[in-house]
């Protein structure tokens, strides 16, 4: 349990690094197998960053896990949302009875799927308004997402569900990554309208206002102006890379939530990849501030870690082709002319 | 077996259309999920079109047939490839003994793996100075391929290995495609060097100067200028159309092979998609030529189907989501506010 912001700091100040010589080891028998260099472009750095994150040669994805964080929003109040916030515990339910997307996507790509409800009775604030959560409500959720991640686990996935969150995300973004605000920032989310886009870009930048003595910090930006489910996000990722487990983020929440990593180190987010580029309008921009590329780009804008647990499809297809081919010696192929 | 061009163009003409009732109702239920209204982006247009081509309500892909056809191409004698033209013998055996990059791809994919040689020990002839086939020669490849595709097949994915066809593959689509020629469609291939790169467009450029005459026939300049691979892929490509069955093209030799299709039919390839966009020069924008979205960007380039096998991880994802997920009736989830 992390019990001061101060605390939170220092753990993620103190990250391992990656494992060049899994990495080196990787690419060495990539030179090797039956394909002109490189020609599985993506898939061979694929490989390449599991073994340098799991530091481990050959890096495997027996277990691979997907926990979906969901929580509530005062900021609903605003009218930022096309749903009712009641649709937060709606989907939770739906998850459990295995009716939702990531149901699916999770069985299909071969993943355990975990869905871990944060005080849904509980919204945060209205943070265009007061904090969204005291420094304790954060440090909760906080610790409940570094909790959740197995150590056991191979590849974590990170996905959310909350409505509202997309403009909680904005925020935080738009807190971390100064000068665009609002109109920057907020997106259609899961479908609202024009006017909905107005109403969520100005809580945005009345939340930037509200808060503007304290968002140069970006654990207290997270905390006034995220979410809990956010914040577990936040969470887990750093408690992935203390575990040297690689990190596949989702869409726009999923890379807002984890973002304050990279702003308290540069290499803090090296562990995690971009599962995808969602639709949600902020979410390309983000990735470009972050320096990552997303691996899939199919328009998507669901969360649930649903592009996340696509990404997971490639991994595991990567991984086949490094274990499973032959080499040019072992299969007698002429290695150039 | 088609006994000449004009019984084959004829085939060609005669095109089913796809299934629009089909179609509409995978639309109808994708509406009805637990998700935002097209939240799923690509996802749903892909089960969409499974519909349409499969002509059925929901689409199946119970059997997934990857075909890789192979061939041996005369102009590999202007120094076209980084690689010996033993190679593909040598490939075709790797792909026997499962050493492959497509026998993992497949495997993983679940789907079933066919390599079809054709006369590998007969070359082409070197293009730039005699037509690659004889008509008989053509047709006799193209109806391999027509061949090979089964019937009880729900999707079928093309793909392909022969030392020098990215030479014939944009040889043929310079021709489609007028007013380029190998300085618009040259790519490097397994790896040419520079000097490589050079004779590569040259012998392009030569083939064209050529076969002038005929070029504006598609299937004649799928003959003169083309390989026994790419026309087996081209007849695959009409058989599976002519059986309802949806077809995934692969990178720019199976999309160059495919394209005579779309010249001679404006709708001729609306049962294929590009499974992904590859590394090698010239296939964005042959895609862009035939309006093709690729469904990945993944900077590959090595043929063999292996992008096609990917992109079979993704359909069957999408249709686990179309089938599975509840709706929001079922689900008791509020459908917006």
């Amino acid at each position: 349990m992390f019990k001061s912001l101060a605390e939170l700091r220092a753990a993620c100040a103190e990250l391992p690094s990656g494992d060049a010589a899994s990495a080196a080891a990787v690419a060495r028998r990539e030179g090797q197998l039956t394909k002109p260099p490189r020609s599985l472009g993506r898939l061979e750095q694929l490989v390449e960053w599991l073994a340098r994150w799991q530091r481990r040669n050959p890096p495997r994805l027996s277990q691979v896990d997907i926990l979906v964080f969901a929580g509530n929003h005062g900021v609903t109040a605003r009218g930022v949302s096309a749903y009712p916030a009641e649709v937060t515990t709606q989907m939770v339910a739906n998850f459990a009875a295995g009716g939702a997307a990531i149901n699916q996507l999770a069985r299909n790509a071969g993943a355990s799927l975990r869905v871990i409800p944060l005080a849904l009775d509980q919204p945060t604030a209205d943070f265009t308004v007061a904090p969204a959560m005291s420094e304790a409500e954060f440090l909760t959720a906080v610790t409940t997402g570094y909790d959740a991640v197995s150590p056991a686990a191979d590849l974590v996935c990170l996905g959310e569900m909350g409505i509202g969150n997309t403009t909680a995300a904005a925020a935080l973004v738009a807190a971390l990554f100064a000068g665009g605000g609002g109109a920057r920032w907020a997106g259609r989310g899961t479908g609202v309208d024009e006017a909905g886009l107005a109403r969520k870009r100005a809580a945005i930048d009345a939340a930037l206002d509200r808060h503007a003595g304290i968002l140069a910090d970006p654990l207290s930006a997270a905390a006034a102006v995220g979410g809990r489910e956010l914040a577990a996000i936040l969470g887990a990722t750093l408690a992935a890379r203390r575990q040297n487990i690689p990190v596949v983020l989702d869409g726009f929440v999923s890379t807002a939530a984890a973002a304050p990593l990279k702003k308290l180190r540069l290499d803090g987010l090296d562990h995690a990849m971009a599962g995808h580029v969602s639709a949600e309008a902020g979410h390309r921009t983000l990735l470009g501030e972050l320096g990552l590329t997303p691996l899939l780009d199919l328009d998507m804008r669901l969360g649930e870690a649903s592009g996340a647990a696509l990404a997971v499809l490639l991994l595991r297809a990567a991984l086949a082709c490094h274990t499973g081919m032959a080499t040019f010696a072992e299969a007698g192929v002429s290695d150039k002319a």
